[in-house]
């Protein structure tokens, strides 16, 4: 079996980005459903289901992706700041942080001398010191990923993925074809879109398509299903 | 200076946990502000508003909780399909793996005999090897959180600062004060919660609060303008 790391790229899309893909998507896909429920139990023209539909997604998904930005930006922030503090330590508490190098190295199986030598190797460059320290004790390493990037994915997962329930409605308008019956093409396509996640998550981890697929259609079915009812809600309140 | 590692609570809650309570609460208290505006400008009832702004808290809640859970497994999953590549090649390639080893130590700068010693004491040991190629070729270290963890943080934030905007008008219901202003009233407590989201940003990453706050506020108040919009649409639509 040859395997090798997966850092390609999938549909053109980066798949180091595919966690604020998959993220976006599920949002975006739920949002819109709850838009078409509502407007659907309230009996609304298609022209106003739509622009209703899409004055959602533009709205709802930018300030998905505010949220995105700032966490990703508060990640970043915070392994700069242990960052610093880590070089200021070694400057100011630098026996303490020679004897946490010593007891990282041991964990790794070194003893004695060469255990003092490679101690002495790492202590010798402060980025070193310092990067060893961020990945052993800390745990951290530096996302490369940057907020814009990842914030700009959110919104276009949200926007791509989140159309999947209007499309039936856009086409009946397009093409004059019938009315009917078209909340029940949206739950159809709905339910699509959570498969298309499901395969995605599933292609990127070489886990089960199958598992993938039942994970979203089962977690993202519970809250199409709440957003159903908070639009049955908004439906009885207006009738 | 004494500086410190932050890894303590904040008003109880695990600082771990900043960049899920930061995302949760912004998309919250967008979200809140929109289903407000909306139906302000449709002129409803309050009892209606809070039980509109209810349903909507808690299905976009859930959904945006669904996503973050797949997106945090979706890492989970993507580190651990990566470990057990290293572990397969290691096995199967091992000369390859070595040099890797080789280079990663030479450019810490190691070199001759020790170089030599540390290369062998690392691949003597499968666990250390394979770690030490996670940490240092492919820079990843497992994230500890569990995907119920960020998810259930991302609920709670979503439900606790999404309640913000509609505070006033729960306000006017229980003690049944003026519904004047009542919009004007959510348009501050909106610009309050964003300012909250702002110093707790900059309390744990220990930058500038009045940064963090006037970014919070900006990418924010952008949000809310175009959910402000989206509800005049909506406004417009249902008269």
């Amino acid at each position: 079996m040859a395997e090798a790391h997966d850092t390609g790229k999938l549909l053109g899309v980066n798949k180091e980005f595919l966690p604020e893909f998959v993220y976006g998507g599920i949002d975006g896909s739920i949002t819109t459903f709850a838009v078409v429920a509502g407007a659907t139990g309230a009996n609304l023209d298609i022209p106003v289901v739509i622009i209703l539909g899409f004055a959602n997604l533009i709205a709802d998904g930018f300030s998905m992706s505010v949220g995105n930005f700032f966490s990703t930006k508060a990640s970043l922030d915070s392994y700069d700041k242990n960052k610093n503090i880590e070089y200021w330590e070694i400057e100011n508490k630098r026996e303490t942080e020679i004897e946490e190098i010593r007891q990282i190295y041991r964990n790794k199986g070194f003893k004695g001398e060469l255990l003092e030598q490679v101690v002495e190797v790492i202590t010798s460059d402060k980025d070193v010191w310092v990067e060893t320290m961020m990945k052993e004790e800390l745990e951290m390493t530096k996302d490369r990923k940057s907020p814009y990037q990842t914030a700009g994915m959110t919104f276009f997962s949200f926007l791509l993925i989140g159309f999947i329930p209007l499309a039936a409605y856009v086409y009946a308008l397009v093409f004059e074809t019938s009315k009917q019956n078209l909340f029940i093409y949206a739950c159809v396509l709905t339910g699509l879109a959570f498969c298309i996640i499901g395969v995605l998550k599933s292609m990127v981890n070489q886990k089960n398509a199958i598992r993938g697929i039942a994970e979203t259609l089962f977690l993202g079915g519970i809250a199409a299903v709440l957003a159903y009812f908070a639009g049955a809600v908004l439906e009885n309140l207006f009738r």
